[in-house]
């Protein structure tokens, strides 16, 4: 730390991101798919970055209104953003601050407390239930900012859209955000209920179902009050904040929709046959409706199972979180992955 | 701007950055390079974005041992940004706060301001002379964190590394950064005295020089100390902050310098020949170090020039700010672009 470093900024504990390890693993460890860039997103972006030389186009290009119009949305409710963690980070800074708090869950997305001690906000932690789903009443008319992994991270669980709804009517004064970055396994949008509410917020991302991790590209819809607020903040930032090769692959992964179900069905057929073998191993889990299946074993430590299967060549995340500690967060991967991974768990649990 | 804006973030007035037509112009406005990105840069960047299913690696991969041994730095000396605006901005987060402003000069990057309103930094302008030249003097133990572009946009001038030093060593309790987005085109980087300076950061980019202001790349070279803490501003706030594609392309660049400096060195040679003949024209120009022009006409205003070149088809950069009012900054594009920019200045201004 140099003395160079403000207080404000010393007092922060930034995020811990998963390991991206060297070394060849089965990597089940960040949520990422298992499946390639679509090739049109490939194609795209491989042409975007000939013309690199020049900035982007501002406000998303050509994106915004693609992806309004994918949406059932006006290009005024939709804001592009450089992975959703900068749409999330940039909703805490319009709408957030010392006297604009935030409330969101315990055990939840790891990036709200940064976000929120980056920007000086102060925030409530809602505990979740001991089976980890969510008193919904605990939200209804708190008066903070609320924020709302839907489906939650790492439990993978949901609330319903009414109850969403209760929540943003219940606090009109203040911003709802549903973070949905693994809807699209199996969880519900509230984008067609946004019309109904002037304080919700969506956000998504490009990172999961769309196998674009690596290209950081998210965004959220909401009124266009909101969306005009949040671009006050991309132009007081980076306006430039989408890469040409980052945009068009977007543009190419949104073009090439089918795909993306395709492999948002697989993904949810493997969870679903993972999660079956896995009770029958013993172990506890959550019904997830994420790319993502939240488990533990009542004779192994989280610990101990981790490292284990790292031994073994296999990378899961695991959480120093009390109440979540036992508990393991294993990316659903290709099914050949996945047999791998119920059988390395088969051998090390010692039944077969 | 809706209800939920906190009042912090109303007061911002964001930066504008140069326009980005739909139509075709000969575009000298945002100072990009005229020259394609490297075949290197745009081969690597297609590869990557076949895994960006994957995150990219953290801290900015194989770029930054690549790029601290390009610049003759360990790796702890420098951090991979998403664009220099990005390295500004997390440098006014870290470093700069309600209680340690900061200081630049009155006509220099837009950005600087709207950093600092960004993160609540008061700051203090400092007037360039009546030549756009620098009062160094008035840096010299002036107590704040300095921000010097160098060679200065709009004007293309510089100060001497010796001048630079010695604001440096004067503040040593506040940063001092040397932001050279445009140092490759005839000015002087500071990057050889960091090791006596331990308060100073050399701010640079890929988008000029390396032709890839379309894929964000940026960096800061400082003590490692330094370094650090804007390591964690980066993971407070997108640790991911390159993505594979843009990563990739600057990996790229970095591989084919000689591609980058024989551009840098076409760009000097337009760059003079233009300035000879905007000179014969009657205008008045700076001595520019960078790879635009900074000209005005006694006969002509600022904005009839504006105009008239845009009717013409070709796109320049004025700005409306006392001083600078009637002054033109123009892009040093191909050598057949600038014997248009000058063809159509004659017949503008009248002479053949």
């Amino acid at each position: 730390m140099s003395k160079f470093l403000q207080p404000a900024v010393r007092a922060i504990t930034p995020y811990v991101p998963g390991e991206q390890p060297a070394q060849k693993y089965i990597k089940l460890n960040t949520n990422e798919s298992p499946f390639p860039p679509s090739p049109l997103a490939i194609k795209y972006s491989a042409e975007a970055v000939k013309k690199a030389n020049l900035y982007p186009p501002l406000d998303g290009g050509k994106l915004r209104p693609k992806l309004a119009e994918y949406l059932g949305l006006g290009v005024e409710n939709v804001a592009v953003t450089n992975s959703s963690d900068e749409a999330l980070n940039f909703i805490v800074k319009a709408f957030c601050s010392k006297d604009s708090p935030a409330a969101f869950l315990d055990i939840t997305y790891g990036f709200y407390p940064v976000f929120c001690e980056l920007s000086g906000v102060p925030y409530e932690e809602i505990p979740l239930n001991e089976d980890f789903t969510v008193d919904v009443s605990r939200f209804l008319g708190i008066g903070k900012n609320i924020f709302l992994a839907n489906p939650n991270a790492p439990t993978g669980l949901s609330i319903s859209l009414e109850d969403l709804a209760r929540i943003c009517d219940s606090n009109p004064d203040n911003i709802v955000v549903s973070d949905e970055a693994y809807v699209d396994f199996g969880g519900k949008s509230a984008i067609p209920i946004l019309k109904d509410h002037p304080n919700l917020i969506v956000v998504q991302t490009f990172s999961k179902s769309r196998s674009l991790a690596g290209a950081r590209v998210g965004f959220a819809c909401a009124a266009p009050d909101i969306i005009r607020d949040l671009y006050t903040v991309i132009y007081s930032t980076n306006p430039y904040n989408l890469s040409r090769a980052n945009m068009y692959a977007a543009i190419g992964a949104l073009e090439d929709d089918g795909y993306t179900k395709a492999n948002c069905r697989e993904v949810a057929r493997v969870r679903e046959i993972t999660q079956n073998r896995l009770r029958e191993l013993g172990f506890v889990l959550t019904q997830s409706e994420a790319n993502f299946i939240f488990c533990m074993h009542p004779e192994f430590s989280g610990k101990e199972l981790y490292e284990r299967l790292r031994a073994e060549g296999i990378l899961v995340r695991r959480f120093d979180k009390k109440r979540i500690e036992n508990r393991l967060r294993i990316t659903v991967g290709t099914e050949a992955d996945m047999d791998t991974l119920c059988k390395t768990l088969e051998k090390i649990i010692g039944r077969r």
